[in-house]
């Protein structure tokens, strides 16, 4: 039997509501789709990493994925969500898997390229 | 004949390379498939979109849609950029028309649950 697992998409947060709908509707598809999966903040929005770490381990999960809904590696995810997750390892005495953000697979491009093309058909305002 | 056009991806920018290399990349797809297509940065990084705007210019473009590379629209996409925007537009006399940030198309959120699907399915590190 595999062991339970939970993937977490990490958006950066933002306390202008209309922000966090945009992330929470990129979710729905993963959150449809994959068993175990959640969305979390890492700041100015709830759950916050912390909260969605916290309520999978009383559920039972010891591994977690993070997989950060960002198109590039800045600071917040070479430092400051790697620490996060230390922290958060070690107080939960679970594991925890940083993965890329999204923008590194080419999926992505390709993505882009097709909202792109769609844009240039769409009737001009 | 249509009007010459020009499509720039605008990302944020910034100071590290890195983070810029990952947007060229992700431009690449698009600037390969699409005529007449650029890459911008916002801030910290260049070409700027005054440069790619005033380029355009000297090379006979009137019309221009900036697609940002942002999944969301936070204050840079609601206030700065517009800002921006009414400036090349009086300096240059073009018409530069902002679609939606890249995250406000569902295939996004496709290509996350896609990513994610990828990255359940490659090996543990």
């Amino acid at each position: 039997m595999p062991e339970v697992h939970q993937v977490i998409l990490l958006a950066h947060g933002s306390s202008d509501q209309r922000w966090c709908e945009t992330f929470q509707r990129l979710a729905e598809p993963t959150l449809k789709s994959v068993e175990n999966s959640a969305i979390a903040y890492m700041e100015l929005a709830t759950p916050s990493l912390h909260d969605v770490v916290a309520s999978g381990k009383q559920a039972g999960m010891k591994n977690f994925t993070v997989v950060p809904l960002f198109l590039a590696a800045g600071r917040h995810l070479r430092k400051d969500v790697p620490a996060m997750i230390a922290e958060l390892e070690d107080q939960h005495q679970v594991s925890i898997r940083l993965a890329d953000p999204i923008g590194m697979n080419p999926k992505l491009g390709d993505a882009i390229k097709d909202v792109v093309q769609e844009e240039l058909e769409s009737p001009l305002d």
